[in-house]
């Protein structure tokens, strides 16, 4: 773990600020072990750091009143959304207290003309889709997990749909952040586009609560398309599925999903889900259009992939069959988990230029064979985005020890082709140690930012930028 | 003229500036009253205040150093691209220095198979367009003018593609700028995507100067499509031209651009550009696609405009028409200045959610008739965004108050509707008076970025945000 000048909060100071939450919020403050357990690292081999406190916060009145008591005694505060994140983001490393968004779960708004909508913060992408299931519009962005679409932002997260329909970057109209101060600050009006000054918008997303808890966010919604099809395609090469994706974007071809998975990832998924698929590297692949446009991008890509080395495509037309591929492709992180039992998985992620992805994927697989490990990959190919699972026995110092050797040199390996150290997972505390080789003197902006907006640091502190 | 901190130069700090620039920049240095004109306000009513020297600079290290040198003085640095901005952006109303970057016009990289280039940032849109003409390739973001592509994300410009394509907010990757303290930051690397900290990219995006000067680019590209097809359409009303167009979006249609012009501009038009068009609320329209998607959509939109009072349509099917009519849309400006000879032009902006669009032209076309102004309208009617030219004539006392009423009348109709007080246009020092109104909160925040990042205000001062 880095240094940070971060401090554990004063145990007098934390009994104040627990008292007056106490009196404020009454049950829905718990200081119990097991809720506390709950709410600190549950996905990763980062060790778990529980809050000192859990607040169950309602609305964004309840998260001012939060915030100000513990900014009053320089006590962090971590926002929860559903604990899927993977690189230690909800850590308490310097204790505080931890605000689950579970209950903010309403949907305030969908504007179908406009093609959008006012959430909460603690309502999931999965129970927004649900929401909006007989108004033909759909919210695209869908990390493997049921994540809250707080986090989402926070993490700036992304999704198999990446490709077509953008990230959390593109998919946050505008949002409302409680600053370190207590104020309230909506980041924008509701207009699909403005010049009016600094683009607080983005400044937060991806900030993963280090510069203001998000509590409402206005987001993009997308009609659901006429036609749908999906695919799986077999490839001989890994390059031979690379250079197929880039000729198809390229040519502008609809393609709304285009997943790797190496043979690996295929084997277990296999496993896991019933598959039966070759293992081989293939592509998972969807298009939205018209009936036929889809039909005639089919036909263009099959020509183009078979160019390629691609095999043949197996079709999935109806509603089920497309599901139980997508439900597959979802499910690849508890594959990895169970390809190997009892190894515990270290999800990661790198992305790069597309042009550089075959290269960086095999590079990457030379490596998981000299360090002896065990490692499905499976990639968002379209955004030159790909994870690695290494699964660890974590008993085992040697392994731990290669596995840490072999993460170091697949960032260094992304950095050095113009790539960044996580696409979409965020930095956390996992990934601070990576910040400034990849960002250089922007680091320096970063922590000004940092020191203006939360100057006691009481905001997630122990990730996303080292201060010094 | 809205109050400000900063203060005019001292005229002896601004002799040692001129004179450190001379030293190293030689005859890249001028003071002639000619050239100084020049670098300040051309295109608004806004008075012209020029800066007290311009430096044409070479590349990142000359601004760097030009920066350095204003910085150690407390100089203002202005930066200048084509000088087509709107709100004042260029002018020096405390003076300073004017930084040209006419001569940082070289394209540094195209990345074919990433759909990305790498541009200084004195390139303009034409001149990158032109560039790729060989490659399958183009760069849809196009402002009415040919700005420089580092004013361009300066200012977070649009145009008749963002619609399909995005704004300059999604064009740019990431970008190189010398900050108040001389150092060289790039903002992200080349990676499609990042979840990788502070997203500094859309930070400098639309921070028009007052944070950093922009050097470099690195911006997404797109496959030139198969085929396009452009048609006129003209319509009863203006809510049926928008509620044809909210259909459209809704059902996906590849509208890649869907442009209104009301009656007036449509005179303006057919004067300044023999179009010979019936003079009718009107869409300008463009279909991305494939041969057999761009004729299926086009279909499917006739009929929707048949069921909301559309006419007939005039298709451009060959190259030639095509350019001529969206040369015509690109003129729109100066045929409304030629509309009324001798008056000056007031082009302004405003955007809001898309189903408010309707009701807020109705709106501001009864507010031009009650003031009795001529003012065409012209707008990106699938954003919400629209533009209304009065044509005053400024030796009109009444007329010129009549204006600014209808401005501030405009502009707060656009904030009722959650819209914003400028879709493209930037805030410069026109708009900085609606910041308030419409940022709440945020605009502390704002403040405080920028005291943070530019403590002694010599960046654009004036411009965005009023600092107290």
């Amino acid at each position: 773990m880095t240094a940070l000048i971060a401090e554990q909060s004063e145990p007098a100071a934390l009994a104040v600020v627990v008292d007056g939450l106490r009196e404020r919020f009454g049950e829905r403050v718990s200081t119990s072990g097991a809720v506390r357990e709950q709410h600190a690292n549950t996905l990763t081999w980062i060790a778990s750091e529980p809050p000192d406190a859990v607040v169950f916060v309602e609305n964004t009145g309840d998260v001012v009143e939060a915030v100000k008591i513990c900014a009053e005694n320089k006590v962090p505060i971590i926002p929860f959304g559903a604990g899927t994140s993977l690189e230690g983001h909800l850590n308490a490393p310097y204790g505080g207290v931890s605000l689950d968004f579970s209950r903010m779960n309403r949907i305030l708004d969908v504007h179908r003309e406009d093609l959008d909508c006012v959430v909460e913060a603690g309502v999931t992408r999965k129970q927004l889709n649900e929401h909006l299931r007989d108004t033909g519009l759909f919210f695209p962005v869908d990390p493997g997990a049921d994540a809250t679409l707080g986090g989402m932002a926070a993490t700036r997260a992304s999704g198999t749909n990446a490709v077509r329909y953008g990230t959390m970057r593109d998919a946050v109209l505008n949002l409302t952040a409680v600053m370190a101060d207590g104020s309230v600050v909506k980041t924008a009006q509701r207009a699909r586009k403005s010049s009016a000054g600094y683009d607080l918008t983005h400044l937060l997303v991806g900030s993963e609560g280090t510069l203001g808890v998000i509590t409402e966010l206005t987001l993009r919604l997308h009609g659901v398309p006429e036609a749908i099809l999906s695919a799986v395609c077999p490839f001989d090469t890994i390059d031979g599925a690379c250079d197929a994706v880039i000729t198809a974007i390229q040519m502008g071809l609809g393609l709304a999903r285009c997943e790797l998975l190496d043979e690996v990832q295929i084997e277990a998924c296999n496993v896991h889900s019933d598959l039966g698929l070759k293992k081989t590297p293939t592509l998972f692949l969807e298009f939205h259009g018209t009936a036929t446009s889809t039909r005639e991008e089919v036909e263009t890509f099959s020509e183009i992939a078979s160019e390629t080395g691609g095999g043949a495509f197996q079709w999935a037309e109806r509603a089920e069959d497309r599901n139980r591929l997508w439900e597959a492709r979802h499910e690849a992180y508890w594959a990895a988990r169970t390809y190997r039992p009892g190894a515990d998985a270290i999800a990661t992620d790198v992305c790069v230029p597309i042009s550089r992805l075959a290269e960086c994927v095999r590079e990457t697989k030379k490596d998981i064979d000299a360090f002896k490990l065990v490692a499905p990959i499976v990639g968002h190919i379209g955004d030159g985005n790909f994870h690695v699972i290494p699964l660890i026995d974590m008993d085992s110092a040697n392994e731990v020890e290669a596995a840490a050797t072999f993460l170091d040199r697949l960032v260094e390996r992304a950095l050095a082709m113009e790539g960044t150290c996580t696409g979409e997972h965020g930095v956390g505390s996992g990934k601070m140690k990576y910040m400034q080789a990849e960002h250089s003197s922007g680091i320096e902006v970063m922590r000004a930012i940092k020191r203006t907006l939360d100057p006691h640091n009481i905001f997630n502190p122990g990730k996303v930028v080292e201060l010094t």
